[in-house]
């Protein structure tokens, strides 16, 4: 595991302790994106797939975690909030879970930061997906707040 | 507790075991409404406000619950999977939290049970708020499938 994973997961395990119950590891941060994964066991409903809840927390932390490193590597300090969001499934995940958030527009991503420069708050809308082993199974819009 | 309460609670603890994890109480059940209750320090992030994808299990797990009451009244088994959902958080919550889903369209629930009756499978439109003592929060809206 390389620094930036090590930062973002150190962050999320304390930030929010329930990431340690969902057992949530990073598997890669990059200046574009953000791969987690989370047993299934850990994240599990009675029908032996994961259970929605966790599913739509793993997509929601993926999306916090790519803001957070960017803001890292730009030395940036932020309070970095989920203020909406939508998910759709599309199957049942019966396996691990991976979610991945991938900057689409890296335009509209340094206009968030160069907002937040200037004013302190900005919004950022990035989309998520979770996969198990029979491909992505979940997808993930969320709108963040960054504010000083 | 009454014994519709009963029944949901064991019921969300036994489908979904993360529910005990999470506190999740059952305040009431009624034909039209379900009120569930989880503490905050289960549900908490390092600001100690609740973390949003608690909120969104909570909230989801209330709509669920409406519909499970609801089809457990009229002796009809189905399973019940939620399929898209939206989530606006309006404010932080900094105490336990209550999700009620209260059924808005009568007619448009009865036509989803007459169709899953028909054709096995149905779509069910609900919403749900998740308050803490300062009043609302979380907006939440869920498309639930029912099928046999």
């Amino acid at each position: 595991m390389g620094s930036q994973e090590q930062l973002l997961q150190h962050t999320l395990h304390y930030e929010i302790p329930l990431t340690q119950a969902m057992g949530i590891e990073v598997l890669e941060v990059s200046e574009e994106s953000v791969t987690l994964r989370a047993p299934l066991e850990n994240n599990i409903n009675h029908k032996s797939t994961a259970f929605g809840g966790n599913l739509y927390s793993v997509a929601v932390l993926a999306g916090w975690g790519l803001i957070f490193s960017r803001l890292q590597a730009l030395n940036l300090q932020a309070h970095i909030v989920i203020q909406e969001s939508s998910i759709q499934y599309l199957r049942p995940i019966k396996q691990d879970l991976r979610a991945s958030c991938r900057i689409t527009s890296e335009t509209a991503f340094k206009r968030s930061i160069e907002m937040f420069r200037r004013k302190g708050k900005s919004r950022i809308k990035l989309d998520v997906t979770v996969a198990g082993q029979e491909g992505v199974a979940v997808l993930f819009n969320g709108h963040y707040v960054i504010h000083s």
